[in-house]
């Protein structure tokens, strides 16, 4: 039987997740979407996804693929699953990709935002999607620092210890502050990033902002190579994941 | 003892509560507030709040008042309180006002929000907080219609039957229909609104939108004073209690 390889983009709310991967304990974005599939073409499917984010991270566009012998339109399966999966779950498209795509073994790049809300008091509609902080941030030194972690470098200094990667190296194409009314977005766009990267991106650019750290001091940061030079680790419910973009 | 009257700028996530106002059954955010002042204050508070709002409309500012014997500072109550209200509920401000004054006898202007996310499929990030429609919507027609109902009218025609008030009478200063990328959001103040008046315009303005009516309509279904000429009710989890502005 002819099988073919379905590209699933994924937007989901993580709060109620222990994140993308499997697990024994605590449901995860992985689990339901095998469940699902599982059920809706009636054989056992388990999808690969391009990013495994963390328990409590949100995303409008990662990726899975998995493989199947159905002969339901690719185009289709997007709406039979959005009619199975729970309501913080939703496929944004489905489509048929080569069998040879793999979302970990192509060039891609990917835009992550973390979203700040500075004020007094936190405000309960945005209290799953941002970080709240009472401080005063500095958003023109935030952009300083920002602009010392753009391009290719040794990003050990942003890596969470112990992750076992074999090289710390990755490129940031783009690292801009953003002020969106009471929001302050912090939105990178990479090659791929190491293990909670993003979110401790965040937390030394929130050091920068409060006054903690120096913009410049961004340079010894990189060259330390040591994940004790860098800002703790910013919340999980900040951190959303926006789009993949696929080169090849 | 000496009472003084304390004005509560109130925000709150109104997807977990039944709404404002007090009830036999059912969580509500008036309940909270009284059961949070009663301990703090250590005395019996009952709170007088501005706008009842519907199970699941949420608020950024909505606004209660409370009298008190308490000595604490009236700028104070505001963080004691945030440390004793569930996380969907947060006090954005606490002032001391004069002892004869009523947030429902003064003139005031309110401004709601009814926000819609236009596209193929829901987005879960954003399903509290906004009504996901696929259909295609014609935002200048919705403009068109919107402009009808702006000043003053007998708004018979978008008040829930049943509602029982002296006049029907309203004046809407302005409705603006506005895209902001994939939301449409649909922003009215006026002096007062009657029972689901907002919400009956959304789903009137939505029905304009996708070709079912005519945004010359308005004018006939103001004339009828019949709820039955106007649209179906929008779904509460779209609107938010912006701001209130009292002019006295």
């Amino acid at each position: 039987m002819e099988r073919k390889r379905i590209r699933l983009t994924v937007a989901y709310d993580g709060t109620n997740y222990h994140g993308w991967q499997l697990q024994n304990n605590g449901n995860t974005i992985e689990a339901e979407l095998n469940r699902c599939l599982t059920e809706l073409l009636n054989e056992p499917i388990q999808v690969v996804g391009a990013s495994r984010t963390d328990s409590g991270v949100h995303a409008l566009g990662n990726v899975a693929v998995f493989d199947t012998a159905s002969r339901m339109p690719a185009g289709k399966i997007s709406y039979a699953m959005n009619q199975r999966l729970p309501e913080d779950i939703r496929i944004q498209k489905s489509e048929e990709v080569p069998a040879d795509w793999h979302p970990r073994h192509c060039e891609s790049r990917k835009i992550y935002e973390y979203r700040i809300y500075r004020a007094e008091f936190p405000m309960p509609v945005k209290r799953l999607y941002s970080y709240f902080t009472y401080h005063s941030l500095d958003v023109e030194k935030m952009r300083e620092a920002a602009a010392y972690l753009e391009g290719r470098h040794d990003f050990k200094s942003f890596c969470q210890a112990g992750s076992q990667v074999q090289s710390t190296v990755r490129t940031i194409y783009m690292l801009w502050v953003e002020e969106q009314g009471p929001d302050i977005v912090i939105r990178v766009c990479g090659n791929g990033f190491l293990y909670n990267m993003v979110r401790i991106i965040a937390g030394t650019l929130l050091e920068v902002g409060e006054g903690k750290r120096e913009p410049e001091s961004m340079q010894w940061v990189l060259e330390a190579g040591d994940r004790a030079a860098a800002g703790p680790t910013a919340p999980a419910h900040g951190l959303t994941l926006m789009k993949y973009e696929f080169l090849a």
